[in-house]
């Protein structure tokens, strides 16, 4: 007979190393040693470089940059350490790409969302870390445990030392009402919500705000900043009706195609902040856009899980999404 | 060889009988045999009395009433038509009970809508109709089919044919702006949404709205009026802040314990509009409360279902939750 | 690198809380904590208040009382454990509620002890502790480990106190035959069956017996006792034929509808012996109906697999069913 | 656009071709072509040499002779006919191998009944037509609808046209009680039951008998007669008790090692009737051994399962097992 | 009762736009309509602009150029088309992409070829058509019916009219031996094969061919041109050897990297002939480069598949991979 | 709380008795004890006579001999381990049977060896160990690890000790050119493959040799010898060719039907030499036949597994198949 022992190795993916890093120095460790290669006909190649038999194997992922080779490396890392007898797998997937895919808006549309859940069950893993889903129902896409967590609480430390004086959280469309509601709970902030205008009246989408936002340093909060297109109209709205400053945040900041030029030309737009979840190149880290880590919280989640400790002490309930 | 030839029957569980024979009226079908007993000792059983072999079968149950109840029901009923080889099994549920369960807000908690989902689909249905759901992420939680259709389009008429000058339509909380949304736009009404204060600041929950009401024909909308606890806070928040006149509408009036006394009681809501998705007693379909019926809505669904052909024009994309 | 440790937790449905706390004294432990609850419109919602992440959890529950309420409860906490990272959920299903459904006695049918099975698989359980079984046939409903027990063994020790001097075990049908038979062997009585007559004869059953029960000390065994309608013909049968006195024993005690009414009008019952595995009400305990506890069983059962040792020494292989 | 058409194909493995060709029959249809090979290395070899794409096939097997080859032979079959696109394949399963490994009766045994299923279950069937299965129960091993039948009406109609006077159907053990009981019921006759004694009094097995026998046309009725040992006991013990004169009836006549022996050196037997589910020898159906045929009954329930009406008409639910 | 109709219904995904064209001309059709977008943020949208209920749906894709979107195109379009109620989805994965990824050639590898087929499978594929995978083998890596094609025919029909007279057929490995040998038996040609010399003898890899090339009209044929650096080793090794003349010939012409500067500088090519499964610009179509096409080979497979009649004439199991 | 301990348990299949207890000895075990019963009806019964409840079980069986029979006892061993709570199943199949028909070359084929795989999976198997598959892509046949190792190695020292001089490594046909191009790099010889003669010329089957192997010492690997067949036509081949010494070497030596007869024919063959995978009979370990033990290679493999280190270095990546 003998005693079993166990150990944890994190890997990293390659959308993210940075993040990936951070963890590592976070919980003390080394990223272990995996080789992934991309060949000239644009597949993709993974072999682990350290034995995974019988470890809890951790691989952080951003299911950004090129999203489908980010997640088919994800899954080809996956099925590699299944078939080399891995004790368990958890993905720790900082940004899940297709997350506003998550339901059918129209006859014969997919939910990609839930066909990335099935992928990533069918490769083989065993648990999800993910931060700031883009709604909380993508838990229940997976039968497999997923540690949801939230960023918001990092946003309210940051804007709380921020020495703003009459705060008002806005959420740039009706569907993100509930987490801008969680973050001025946080920030024991006022509320207001922006909705496009009804399509029928004419050809522009306009955006109009209800909740009173006057004089008042306004915080808009969404999950994800793609193309900057919703931030810039509601900034415009928010400017219109009489905001005194006007603060982006969003956990995963994309910032695709003309995202920067747009906030950059943006004269209204105070500062914009995101997370590490998708790794910002430094040279954008500049002037407007900032960037805080989640790199600690992810530490806390990891270690929890090994250590077969609650998480729960991560995520506050009240505010969780 | 032969020609294969199938026929749509249409069956109905215990818990809403009268919209299972008026969704069949409205098909120019009857329903078809099922015996179903409750034993003395709590269980159920259940017996086509006619053959449903190669057979297109639907079974029409609302999961509300004894909620378990209904759901083993319903179970026991997809089960015992897959073991008589039916050739698909279309679950029409009228009410998706346990949909508010749909992710953890809490540490440890379950995810029942996906339970009820996975419940569902190793019984061996086919595909989900389904209205209304809590969350549009529900049909996520699904891999067979789910036809997802909504009633806000009958809401709107309803409301159209009642002569209301100023209409306002009110959502009850944050997270059910989306739906309040669409039916302003339905109605080409006015927004206007309402939240919990922060619960720090005192004791007694104290709701808020953003948006103005006062002198608005206000429309408070939800999916579902349980113990009316939330309508009726929001009705007083409403009338403080100068609501011309209050109506209620939910597509699934359960009316949970004290429901029917509570909006009895309540001065100032002038009438609540539900659809006939969970049955409502005929002795309380006067005064206050009124139900509208989804069964020609089901009917077309079912019969496109059954004809193969698209279902889309049921529901307007622009629309689907 | 670490060690693994885990821990057994022990939690209690709310269906058989008093058996629960039986086990849990004899393991020499605590129940754990779990929040149940069910809402004002039928459904139930549970909540781990300890961290399960990496324990061997047990859940004791009878599936009975509103059978389809303690089955859905039962369910919701193996998705809740699951989500929550258990190491591994073992059912003790100390009553198999619609176990007697277990195969097609007619067309068009359900296998509704199967589909329970189906449903608590994919829930997530990891293995059935059960006791008396309605069949044997029932483990192979389940490809989860099943630890199938009998409560024969408790019955026999009761008997052999109790002085009686020429015993017939009686099996009240042709089916459970093999069970009378086994306890028959274990108090190395006689064997006595009886069967239905042969419905053609005349309208109502006759209960006929086989074998010669004149002058002896009677034991009606069974697993079930519901509406003790069987119960009672078959006393009046063993009665006519010359039964010296009538005891009954049967592991699971239902006592449905006018069970009690009927045991206790009928003269000719001596004594009516169940197990704990259905609460029966202590006010029902006294006279005719006695309660004989599987505590000590169920709780070896727990420990055994806990330590990964054999819970063979549990049950006789010569005396299972 | 084109309407579907779709055909019936019958196939025979190599373990009961003379039964598979008289349901063809039957069913007024050829055999379809199927090349089955066993190499020199034992493997099995099965190729269709008609297309099968589209098609309802039927592969009649009875898991019997090499029960391990036959049920290799047919799972090749049906993974050969999956894979080229079969519209449905149903096993005709004649006699169920393994059928009597139905649970655990000792620890660590498997239950190689469900295993028999699962193996079924992942080839690729999608139904299975079987006859007089060891225990209903082994129908809730699949999720795949099982048709079951009965040859007991078979037998009843056999013995019927004998003409036995005072007719007493026996069991042979209390496992077999509950057949026993109704082909007594469907020959209106006598029901005696017999149990091995308690092991405990000596050596040798003894075996008696609860009910009266004496001058009576005995029936003695199993599932399977495999190698007679315990038709032979059981003969002896009714010879003693005084039958009038002693016929044996089974479904499924195995005849392993020394039965035939054992049955012709048995002078008290009248005759063995048997039906053709496992296939006996033309020699060997000489003298005592009687073949009853199912072809028609199977042929029935083939043409029905094809016709998708329902099959109930051809099992009495009261006689069902 | 009615009588179903069903319909054929081709999509074209973004990979191979030309070939599915050329499918539908062959098969008197008119692609159908399918909306495919790719987000700013790399997210790929598909939605079907015509219903596809009860439909037989054929998918034509090329999991080549960047293999991962055109996986995750085609994995996108299954999950819609099953979420739409298809009847049936059949990939025409005219080149399988990972496919030489199919065994664990070092410790913890994946086998990305039969990730490649879960994930097919999770999403919904009912049917796969494919044609000269890189092993037959991977056909077994499916549980849903593979229809596998081989254009070597085509490449020796092409070659049988190009009036070569002293044809040697050429391995370019001893992996694909097998591939050869089947080229070569069709051209009634002779064989040979080539292999790296041991690896320890020098550093440089080097060559080797086993036959007689001398004089000869040399086909190398391969399944997969990628950066051809194999085929112009292959071409030099042949050179020297004495070959008169040298063609190469591959199904699936990737022409990744530096494919087409080697090729050009490679004197001692004379063609190369690949086929249309995977796109090859016009204005590379020139000089060496020669295409032939497989959508008549496909055509038919899609229409026998659809009529529900046998395939198997499209491809000469003597010629099987 | 507990600490967890393991243990390593090993059991036979009656398939390859000596093998098991070699690989018991190699790992200072004694072989487990497993009750294996065959019927007289031809059932297999098993039954472990040790606790397995947490244990690492390790089942040694070989799929030859009479192969059904092999394969059931082992998927029969899995399942009781499986319900017997065993912590993982291990399946060290030393021959894999059935390896041969690995996709479909004809039209209606089934792909048995894809069959197995899934057998194996749903009975419950966690682990594969295996040898010298037929090819390298069942590995992928599988998605549970899958340890695939080669006696390549062994065969190589084998030969490096008897004194040849000038090596020829001969493959039998086309599809075993790798195997045999792998060995001769271990032993730093020539290579030179066999493949049959195009059909169309005559009735005969004539084998051809490509390269040189006259005045050589010809090594012809193989896999599998099974009738010899191949073996005779190929040697007949070889000594018309020139060769100098001819030795035969494969890793399953079956020797069905006339392979003993036809080797001890066939004067031009020097030896054979073949694994323990498949049990050779003593009285054939003599002339020409000799038996290399794989038991250390198996019992490293083993060890590795259960201590949860790494066993890549019990196979050089650049020889695996």
């Amino acid at each position: 007979m003998k005693q079993i022992e166990k150990n944890l190795m994190l890997f990293s993916g390659t959308s993210n190393p940075e993040l990936s890093e951070s963890i590592a120095k976070n919980l003390g460790l080394e990223l272990s040693n995996v080789k992934i290669t991309k060949f000239a006909n644009g597949e993709i190649y993974a072999r682990y470089l350290e034995s995974v038999r019988g470890a809890d194997v951790f691989i952080v992922q951003s299911l950004s940059g090129n999203v489908n080779d980010a997640l088919m490396e994800l899954l080809i890392m996956i099925d590699a350490a299944k078939r080399a007898s891995a004790r368990s797998i958890t993905a720790v997937i900082t940004h899940y790409g297709y997350s506003r895919q998550d339901k059918k808006s129209a006859a014969r549309e997919p939910i990609t969302a839930k066909l990335v859940a099935n992928l990533l069950t069918v490769a083989g893993v065993s648990r999800i870390i993910a931060i700031d889903l883009h709604q909380g129902q993508i838990q229940g896409f997976f039968d497999v445990p997923v540690n949801h967590l939230t960023a918001l609480p990092i946003f309210a430390d940051y804007f709380a030392s921020q020495g703003l004086e009459n705060i008002c959280v806005v959420s740039p469309d009706v569907g993100r009402a509930k987490a801008a509601k969680k973050l001025s709970d946080l920030l024991d902030a006022d509320l207001a919500i922006m909705h496009k205008d009804r399509p029928a009246h004419n050809m522009a989408d306009i955006t109009s705000v209800i909740g009173d936002v006057e004089g008042k340093d306004c915080i808009l909060n969404d999950d994800i900043i793609d193309t900057a297109g919703t931030v810039v109209a509601g900034v415009r709205t928010l400017k219109k009706a009489g905001a005194k400053s006007i603060h982006i945040c969003a956990t995963h900041g994309l910032f695709s195609g003309p995202a920067y030029e747009r906030i950059e030309n943006c004269a209204d737009i105070d500062d914009v902040v995101v997370c590490d979840t998708v790794p910002v190149p430094l040279s954008r880290q500049t002037g407007k856009i900032k960037v805080v880590t989640v790199a600690p919280l992810l530490a806390r989640a990891i270690s929890n899980v090994y250590n077969e400790s609650s998480i729960s002490e991560l995520f506050d309930p009240e505010f969780a999404l």
